[in-house]
């Protein structure tokens, strides 16, 4: 029995920064950005955009283009590193609103027996209720999962990952005979405990902040005195001695992430082809990964695919592309690798291989655990905008997570695979309207108090509650 | 293939607040807490534990009892809504701690083809992780999966919810023809969007807070000032304009969540029902269930016992224990529905369905995720103290987190269920040390500087890491 991805919807916000004019503000070649990275747009959420509401639109789209029966769908799982809320799961948000549209032609609660639930793992999270997904289904053929990947990528401004930013989601209803990819049943994993990327909760005594409000204000505060006037203090002051503040922006170390990006890819792959032979440079027609940049895929696999092809017996061939032997040196060898990552010969496996996913890439940004996913259905309304059938063919899925895991697999395009050309992708994201740089530092700042796009057809947070027993939970309404 | 529970193991924190000098403080009547909701002792996590760290403990014991190799092990999910970290999973902690500690046996890395991922839905969490874990093992039978729950429930100081705090973890392992529990594949679930409780972060605008600041400090400051003060503010005043904290303490309302939790077990049941040909009053021997506190159960079930009972036909022995028929009238029956509460007819089915998963929890209180669990560990110790020989016997399972959502399922004892009695679990729990009230407190408030206990002989948190690009990471030892 074929089980796999039967259809795909996304939501991306209707707005997005030209990374041009990121580059102009913060004194950066745009050619670096664009050329190097293969950036040209950035999406960011609008103040009334979270995880919650752009994981809904997705979800709700797949239900309105696949005339689904909500009595199908066993399960709506969401992967996000985005989550609104530490104990409700964000997929309860998600299908509550879902289930509030679909009520006109279904009645109240027809997801009443759907199981949801979140899942986090950084950028993999998705892919695990992926593969969760196949599993249910295997047991339980007659019904339909959802899965959905919603998160926004915000970076410190002024940070080497604020061009990286991103943010949207897509939504995968999983099947038998589906009818867009079939996945095959073997998954390459690897783990291993790393501190690359992290959104932690930042501890501070309610005393050392209130001494750097003091001297904010202009006053001598010594750590006793600070004590002293939070004895009896109410409201935000008040209660225990710590503050945990949360910030959307990671703590982060580039370098570090791309080496155990690399390693666990390694490993999960050898774990991979344990179980699978195959010789991923020959087998796989396409290669859809883990994006945080567009081109992050085309730069790290250039010593990957060395690898394949050795193993595969087509060194001649990469000889041959450089022009030379690879040299024994640790410097002259770097140096030839680098030779033959611009050769004609690996241009020509990236534009077949790799360039597909990295067009929506490079008009979104990093959208976290969507990336991959919005990677492949950038790979196939690529294929269908450009006529090229691709039923049969072979792709190779590799996704990561920092902290770390990576997950490789395959799947095979069936005969379905073309109607993602209703999406229309790319289409969609060109008619986005730009924003100019200084709301975009106003979103960051979160100075806005309008929204930027003040009616979405869609799915937007309406307000955090203030009554009592209820403080801070999210409404939400479709516009 | 019977595919189910095969080992056990848990982490509790070894010092607890007696509730009687919480009833004390509090000026609550110690009856009322202790044979009201039955609560004996209150478990709470030291400065040095959290929940990655009871989680280690809990699935390091589970490698060692059960001298498990490493590369049988196919995965580690947790299931936790105490996650210290928004893109890390906490399970990675834990993966990484065991890991190490398992070096010296079997090498480095030994878990590197380990899966692990936290899964997030208030306390049905860790049910939501077994549930996967079973679908994995029918396609894996020869691997191993390990499931973890590890929580802290923290309620403020003086509010309903403290008396009902706990904290521990409870690890299990899962495999093909296992020892203790064999699992039904069918399950039935109910989802529905609550608010009944959640942990958000909370929004404050910085200039808001530096008001309630000056406040503290006798100066007078408005909207504008505040702003002024704040436009070049570094450290934590600095960045953007919103501050988002994170209490453990979570929004709730009692009530609403007590209708929540009847409402989806009602719907839940129902769903299972249309599968599972039953009536649990007969046919489970033991129900093992979320216990927020541990007459919860007992307390919530009369009404479904009744209706179980009705449908059973059997009616009759409901009348003639109460010793009439239950009147029409709305205040009339609610009457008659407490005095059979009260009857010794429904004590016979709480002693023997019910009460042997309360004992545990009395002694720890509400584990959130790990409460289910505790609660079949209880049930099983219970039996083995006892010399009652309960193979064979059915187990119904009924799951809740708040959000909201039930699972349930049912299980049968199979014939390894009494090595549990190895874990000594009453007798460990009566050897805790007991704190004061003043220590408890300051631990609540967050004032305590050195832990409780100086020796754990076990996984503690060391610390939160300040160097640039690795803020507040978290560093563990094995003490």
């Amino acid at each position: 029995m074929k089980i796999g991805i039967d259809a795909i919807s996304y939501y991306v916000p209707n707005h997005y920064l030209p990374i041009e004019a990121l580059a102009e503000a913060r004194n950066i070649e745009y050619a670096k950005l664009n050329k190097g990275l293969g950036l040209t747009s950035m999406s960011f959420p609008d103040i009334d955009e979270d995880a919650a509401s752009m994981g809904a639109n997705a979800v709700l789209d797949l239900f309105q283009r696949e005339t689904l029966n909500p009595s199908d769908v066993g399960r709506i799982y969401l992967g996000t590193e985005s989550a609104l809320d530490s104990a409700k799961p964000t997929a309860t948000y998600i299908l509550d609103l879902v289930e509030k549209e679909l009520a006109t032609d279904f009645g109240p609660r027809s997801l009443k027996n759907v199981d949801a639930v979140d899942m986090t793992f950084a950028c993999i999270g998705a892919v695990d209720a992926l593969e969760n997904a196949c599993l249910y289904l295997k047991q339980n053929p007659d019904k339909k999962a959802i899965i959905v990947a919603s998160d926004l990528a915000k970076y410190h401004l002024g940070s080497t990952g604020e061009y990286t930013q991103g943010a949207g989601a897509v939504a995968l209803l999983i099947s038998k005979n589906p009818a867009i990819i079939s996945l095959g049943s073997e998954i390459g994993v690897a783990t291993k405990g790393e501190r690359d990327f992290f959104k932690p909760r930042r501890t501070h005594t309610k005393s050392s902040v209130l001494m750097q409000a003091a001297e904010l204000l202009g006053i001598q505060l010594n750590e006793e005195e600070a004590k002293n006037k939070l004895r009896d203090a109410k409201g935000f002051w008040g209660g225990n001695t710590m503050i945990r503040s949360y910030v959307e922006e990671p703590v982060f170390d580039g370098q570090y992430s791309n080496t155990a990006y690399v390693g666990r890819i390694k490993e999960a792959l050898e774990d991979f082809q344990s179980k699978v032979n195959l010789n991923p440079a020959l087998d796989w027609d396409r290669v859809v990964m883990h994006l945080p940049y567009a081109f992050q895929g085309r730069r790290m696999l250039v010593n990957f695919y060395l690898d394949w092809m050795k193993r595969d017996g087509r060194w001649d061939e990469v000889v041959e592309a450089v022009g030379c032997e690879q040299p024994k040196d640790k410097e002259g060898s770097k140096n030839w690798v680098k030779t033959f990552s611009k050769s004609d010969y690996y241009k020509a496996y990236v534009n077949k291989a790799l360039a597909p996913a990295e067009r929506a890439s490079g008009l979104i940004g990093n959208m976290y655990t969507a990336s991959i996913f919005m990677g492949l259905l950038s790979t196939l309304c690529d294929a269908a905008e450009k006529g090229k059938d691709i039923e049969g063919t072979c792709i190779g899925f590799m996704g990561y997570g920092s902290g770390s895991k990576a997950k490789v697999f395959q799947g095979h395009v069936q005969n379905g695979w073309s109607k993602v050309a209703h999406l229309n992708l790319f289409d969609r994201l060109d008619q986005r309207t730009p924003v100019d740089f200084s709301t975009y530092e106003n979103w960051h700042n979160e100075c806005l108090t309008i929204p930027i796009l003040p009616k979405k057809n869609a799915f937007v947070l309406e307000g955090l509650r203030t009554v009592e027993n209820q403080e801070f939970f999210r409404d939400y309404k479709r516009q």
